[in-house]
């Protein structure tokens, strides 16, 4: 029924080897000074789920699978802790059935039916989440998965306006596979493209690969329908409104409290022909982050605004640890974009950072692609690796995961000092060291959203246990610091305690309120974002 | 208590004299072949008001008025019938008082006092309101104004970020002149500028001058601060997130039936150095219009970026009525336009699009200020002065408003088609005869936003009806063709037939259950979104 992989990032064919881990534990015995001994590799066989404890209906069961590795895969997302305890083979909580509905009808029976029966739904998309955005509770009676993966048509071009209307369960790849028959692209590009839909990246407002100006989901949507337990939820397709709230800023990040996102309109463009792109060193870091900060208020909108510290220039982009790395990317589909990236240039190298000709590519001037070469082109190869290079090294105990933000300027330097020493000091305290670095993945012009990477070895067993305390000591940073819980990661459990800080008190009353109208037997995705 | 005009856009000093009346009567009459007899200009004696049936609490005495006039300039916006209904001094609903609160402590306990008593609340901004956004009901048993114009200062500027926290009452005029002390500007300019505040603004979607990109004011809050009879609501100060739907969005374009607006963060940058501005001539309207859809989707996101037809380009630009104007534009703190400019005034020759040297202006290259000569130029002048200049006609019968709309590129002719014979039929038919023009206020991508004019002798004492008759067609074809009833004008009460059309049927029920939650008693500005 999948040819998903329960535990790694990937299918089952991208899980590591024997051989892989075993040469992982190589390096990190090295890399560590420690013996790291390889684990065995979890078996199809060591899985032994829980007995479906829901009798789905007749009319519906064609649809449905209760095959134990298609239920693993549907239990968890790809968080740390979830690639720990999946690797494990620990799914105390699965879904009972995956249900895979092929059209709306089927979908509205299924509310129906869970509705009237007090089972709990869990929207799957493609299974990225790394908040426990869908993850089943002890609370639940009976759960069963929706897997959107079979409304994956593109179902209407208007080239006049650049727009598409398609269905929520695609993925990535085949959704620009689809369009670029017509020509045309979305370019919203997140780190799980690969194993993530647009009703996914909806309903968590994923950030995509644009940098600076429209860096979120939220603005390539035109319309959104969603099935709700109550009807279903469709807004009028429109370019702009000031007609009311906004009905689909309602649906973006709801997270499947609602209900299940069937179909979108969503903006297109031209794939880009135009692109310029270069990297700037600095030997100073606040100088960096002081250029990406003026390039942002310049308002020339690069694709790509990326600034690496140091150490995410050390293990990103080979880079020496000892400067701070600065990626600057335009592309355009209709106007070469020489100028743009020289008037960025001029704003860096007023801060002091350094060019290296051979770095500076310009579709207009260069015979190779843009963008590809040096530090530059290593970071973008290693970025689109990273979630499969865990795959080998977290079942080692290697303590690796990221977290995000998004905090004004004025707050960046304490909170970006806070989340440092917090996490920090529980790296030295317990793993006798470890390494946590920054990068910029968007750049508004009144802040940054940075993105921290820590590495640590742990020891197998104690890994969960301090990585929640790490989860903690950054969280606790952020909230105190006035960032954001989450820029493109979505709140899920995971992130609920500190949003529920973060959050106006009385919006939180007032998403129950819409969750009573929509839902009123409370059995879409319970526990993320209100109880 | 107050220097605001009840019945002419701008102040008691903008008021027209009986001279201006008289010239505006000659002036009509040879325009239509009609004669069209100047009227007596009302004054204040003509007011007669009901007796306030409101007893206001001693400690709220001190920032009441219940002073004719006042009641009389907070009972209606300044949409056409609007102004016919106050020039006749025709008021038999306005607010029993009008309370200026100073302090949030004044604002809690007024809404305290209002939902006990069952007082109606109307949320007062600047009262340009052209959608009876704040207009009294018979159903209304006891009614305040509550006008926000006490709350009128920057309270915090973050030079780092670009961006303050200012109260919701200040004027626009008034904002700029704060933040010009410290280098800074908003740069929000919808055409109400003078008489509306950042609080109106916000509650209402407001557009600004910016043809693309950030269009509205959503773009530019940052966080929002709003005193609901449930308590206040305030959301992080944050230049980006994705966790969960967006507070702010709720607040935004919610027109008053939450709460009322105190301040808000709100995003600045600094004042525009460099300027590139063009006009471009097409013998064709199609030509015209694909040049803007063609240089929207080419994404380098002019400042400006209006089409005026031929009608529109005659009456308001100077022009000789057989062409269609394209004003493009481009303003930026930090980079020369010249190539931006360059790349669109390409785009628009290739499209038959011809421009004349003189016109072309650029701050890199003209001694001039730019965009201030030729048809761009008396465009931009009769933009400004186009409220007050109805303070002569629409006394002496002239029919002339304005609506407005957006719709997608592929529905936009046959929006066009529709609308313009729709209200052409209601022009010949009850006016005998009659212009509606339009022009682009804004462009997507996706889509422009077409804003309408429509001008036509009408006879006193029909006026409402006749203009009653062309709204209906008017709207009826927006939303028969796809548009939005709306794109910045916001809902009021005057859109709710169509607006009720036009949103998903469970966000009017979300809407219900959030006013439930932040307004029990049901106090806050009834009647405008939903019931």
């Amino acid at each position: 029924m999948t040819d998903r992989s329960y535990w790694a990032w990937g299918r089952i064919s991208d899980e590591p080897t024997a051989a892989d881990l075993a040469a992982a534990a190589t390096s990190l015995s090295e890399r560590y000074g420690r013996t790291i001994l390889p684990v065995n590799l979890p078996s199809q066989s060591d899985l032994s789920l829980r007995t479906p404890r829901v009798k789905v209906p007749a009319h519906l069961r064609d649809i449905t699978s209760i095959d134990d590795a298609d239920r693993a895969v549907h239990t968890y997302g790809r968080s740390f802790p979830d690639r720990i305890r999946a690797f494990k083979a620990d799914f105390p909580e699965p879904p009972d059935a995956v249900l895979r509905p092929e059209t709306e009808d089927q979908i509205e029976q299924i509310l129906e039916w869970a509705s009237t029966n007090a089972i709990t739904v869990y929207p799957f998309g493609g299974g990225s989440s790394v908040v426990s955005g869908f993850e089943p509770d002890t609370a639940d009676e009976r759960v069963i998965s929706l897997d959107m993966e079979r409304f994956d048509k593109v179902l209407e071009i208007d080239t006049q306006s650049r727009a598409a209307r398609i269905q929520a369960g695609i993925y990535g790849p085949a959704l620009e596979r689809e369009l670029k028959k017509h020509g045309l692209t979305m370019r919203h590009f997140p780190q799980s493209f690969e194993f993530s839909t647009l009703g996914g990246w909806i309903a968590t407002r994923s950030g995509g690969h644009y940098a600076t100006n429209h860096t979120h989901i939220d603005d390539f949507v035109e319309s959104v329908r969603m099935l709700t337990p109550s009807g279903p939820w469709e807004s009028r397709r429109l370019p702009g409104s000031g007609a009311g709230p906004s009905p689909d800023r309602l649906v973006l990040g709801s997270e499947g409290i609602f209900g299940v996102i069937t179909e979108a309109w969503v903006r297109l463009q031209e794939p880009p022909g135009f692109r310029a792109s270069a990297g700037v060193y600095f030997e100073n870091y606040e100088d960096a982050w002081s250029a990406a900060r003026e390039i942002g208020q310049a308002k020339l909108w690069p694709a790509n605004l990326r600034m690496l510290d140091a150490v995410e220039g050390k293990n990103a982009a080979g880079m020496d640890g000892t400067k701070t790395l600065l990626v600057i990317g335009f592309e355009s589909s209709d106007v070469p974009q020489t100028e743009s990236l020289a008037a960025c240039l001029k704003i860096a190298r007023e801060l002091g950072g350094v060019t290296d000709p051979d770095e500076i590519i310009d579709s207009e001037t260069s015979a190779s692609g843009a963008g590809r070469q040096g530090a530059v082109g290593r970071w973008r190869a290693s970025f689109i690796r990273a979630p499969y290079a865990m795959n080998s090294t977290i079942p080692l105990g290697l303590i690796h995961d990221t977290f995000e933000t998004a905090v004004t300027w004025d707050a960046w330097p304490t909170l970006d000092s806070e989340v440092r020493s917090g996490v920090q000091k529980v790296l030295d305290d317990r793993c006798g060291g470890g390494t946590i670095s920054c990068r910029f993945t968007h750049v508004y012009p009144d802040g940054p959203a940075p993105y921290y990477t820590f590495i640590a070895p742990g020891f197998s067993g104690g890994e969960l246990e301090i990585w929640s305390e790490i989860k903690e000591a950054a969280s606790k940073a952020i909230i105190k610091s006035g960032g954001t819980i989450t820029h493109h990661h979505a709140v899920g459990k995971l992130h609920r305690p500190w949003y529920d800080q973060q959050r106006p008190g009385l919006f939180e009353k007032s998403l129950r309120a819409t969750k009573n109208v929509l839902d009123p037997a409370g059995i879409m995705n319970p526990g993320v974002l209100i109880d």
